[in-house]
């Protein structure tokens, strides 16, 4: 069944208006009418079914019928990557998203070629991906911050993992082994890696565990995708122990 | 340095010219030119520096210099993935290729709509790919089969993972956990998922495993990049142990 992302509160027989590029979908892409149901979210009150009550030439207007999963949340993971290429940086948007990540951080580092960030896009690529994936709330997509400023203001508890390429950290497995679920951020360098001094500050950095993802050099998308399914069978919601999203 | 798989051999003094787009490349979009060195590898005589010794309009020529890396391989592990759109089935074979597989062998399940496959097109991918992630040979792609033929066919020795996001699969680390390294291959299904007459199958072979990839419904390429991540971490080239590609 199509899923939507709202702004609006759920509750039962609310009523409400969908935007208009929801709309349009429902309509002209889906060919769904009234009397068909279809699911909507809001990051807050979990997944309702829907029923179509009116089409007009404006909008779609759905009525709330019934809550059909109560809201609940990933683990508490952030994203922070270096601002790499747009359409890797959508692609790792798209993926963060379906690999259950709360929040996307794009920082500037030294070897970061800065391209403007669209938050609004990304914003957008997160809440589709959240829609098709499954899950009950869109990632936040932050605005861009400087790798310094970052690690000068950082949340107190929140651990860091740091895919280091440079080569001489331990395999991601090892590094996550002895670690603990919590509160975690991934951090994923530009594909020119980071320079030698954003480096050694990285590995002085009390709360950051430093991981080499294996022998071949990946591209930016690959590493935060493959270093967040790490860490979710490690220590997120792909183990066993886990709940859902 | 700028990394160019080759057919030719390797050996000291060997001189031979690239192929068009390879000159075009190294003097158009590089900006190289006689005295410049590249590294060369062909899949059998492991890494070279090489030194541009002409520049025509037809060709560039290079002459191996000196042996930088020995031949080595990856893991002996296949891709066989479910023919997906193509833009997603190529976004797999670059990854597959910097997550260091030898074959990706697509085929076509029931719920595939199979688009005609491009074998010549994705090799391209795939060689483009090895260049530069560091590998020292180019992952072979497969001619398209049925799963059918290919279960009936199925290399004795060979396990499978099968990535089962039907739900009551074991988490993909706990299914690896008691696995051995040797000859394996991770299969990805369309994103309609199997039938169940072929999830039965699966399911029945004695050499499969299955796994689940989190609570989340996964894009076929998510599911591909994250399960061969996954099988390098626990069983192949990215534990401590393994050496590189």
């Amino acid at each position: 069944m199509v899923r939507l992302f709202i702004p609006h509160d759920l509750a039962p027989g609310a009523e409400l208006a969908l935007d208009p590029g929801q709309s349009r979908y429902l309509v002209a892409v889906m060919r769904l009418g009234v009397g068909d149901d279809v699911h909507l979210f809001n990051g807050r009150d979990g997944e309702w079914r829907a029923t179509i009550s009116a089409v007009t030439k404006r909008a779609v207007a759905v009525r709330a019928a019934a809550s059909t999963r109560p809201q609940a949340m990933g683990p508490d993971l952030d994203l922070v990557v270096a601002l790499v290429k747009r359409a890797r940086l959508e692609t790792i948007v798209e993926k963060a998203c379906e690999l259950g990540v709360r929040r996307v951080q794009p920082v500037v580092t030294e070897r970061t070629n800065a391209e403007r960030t669209r938050v609004e896009r990304l914003t957008a690529i997160a809440t589709e991906a959240a829609e098709q994936t499954g899950r009950l709330d869109v990632p936040a997509i932050l605005e861009p911050v400087k790798l310094e400023k970052l690690i000068g203001g950082w949340e107190a508890g929140r651990r860091l993992l740091f895919c280091d390429e440079a080569g001489d950290a331990e395999p991601i497995l090892e590094a996550l082994k002895d670690e603990t679920v919590g509160p975690w951020a991934i951090l994923i360098g530009p594909e020119g890696g980071f320079s030698p001094s954003e480096r050694r500050a990285l590995r002085a950095l009390d709360y950051a565990t430093p991981a080499s993802l294996g022998p071949r050099i990946l591209r930016a998308d690959t590493a935060a995708i493959t270093a967040l399914a790490l860490w979710q069978a490690a220590l997120g919601d792909w183990r066993a122990s886990a709940t859902g999203p």
